[in-house]
């Protein structure tokens, strides 16, 4: 759970990290920019910020914003409804991101996994996006991503969102927020 | 017919526009940036520049750069292979666009198309799309746009792109490029 007023703080602090690199949202996109704490109540080190321009029965894209060195915990997309789960293309745009896949573990990774989280991060291969590059991760891919010293700012380009779906590894994550008013 | 000159000097005009509004490309992306002139020479008037971010089976993304008072146009995305035809999200990010679909026409349009090329322009309810905007097309729906007067950026997200299968209203027009070296 989540209280209102750390919402609206992060929802600011996102806005003014996207009006610094000159991504223009309307005033509605800001009001409903998502601020995503995965249930954990840590958003400074776990948590995702994110604009939804579009997510139809076709296609989905998105703005995600990262704190400095803030997490978005592991997970996987998983088939839906019998067709294949979610791809998606991540492009960074602003600071940095390391991204973790499976694969051979990378030695000396500048990703950690959160203080006290550890036993739920499972995947280690590092892929690095600085703004300009980018990568897609197949559906029902194991992974994890985050920013460095500054922050990113990462566009994601994907097949439909259905984030009721996505796995977590760590069981304590809820995807949907649960905010609280006081 | 379009000769290799001109798209070096259409790619390197619009890599600094895009450089200008802090959207990062590649060196290989510099160098792939797209030039359509649509086989009509007319690039200034009838044409439009593209970087293809990814372009799977399930969804595409695209940055488009347009000039001054540049136009694409009219044309539409028919069913393909049995599936609907490509539907498309366009979000301006600089400058500004009119986008004309079928509907009212709009009185006092802000665009208008190309001189020479009227008889190819039959849709004109006009919709205006500036920094932050954005607008989805329905699939097989005839539409084409225009930039103002600073030309324009826009982000597009979409289902698979397949451009051999785009229907322009225009009988001369070539979608895909056709460079000669001279």
């Amino acid at each position: 759970m989540i209280t209102r007023a750390k919402v609206k703080a992060a929802q600011a602090r996102a806005a003014r990290m996207l009006d610094h690199v000159h991504i223009i949202l309307t005033p509605q996109e800001k009001v409903n920019l998502e601020v995503a704490d995965f249930g954990l109540d840590e958003l400074e080190h776990t948590g995702l910020e994110l604009v939804v321009y579009i997510n139809s029965e076709r296609y989905c894209a998105k703005e995600l914003v990262l704190f400095p060195r803030q997490t978005c915990p592991e997970h996987r997309h998983p088939p839906v409804a019998g067709g294949d789960g979610k791809s998606e293309t991540f492009r960074c745009r602003w600071g940095r991101v390391w991204l973790y896949l499976p694969g051979e573990a990378t030695p000396r990774p500048h990703g950690k996994p959160p203080s006290g989280s550890e036993t739920y991060y499972t995947v280690f291969h590092e892929v690095a996006l600085l703004p300009g590059e980018q990568f897609t991760i197949p559906p029902d891919t194991l992974h994890w991503f985050q920013a460095g010293e500054e922050g990113a700012i990462v566009s994601e380009f994907s097949s439909p969102s259905r984030d009721e779906s996505d796995v977590f590894t760590d069981p304590r994550i809820r995807r949907i927020p649960e905010v609280v008013e006081k």
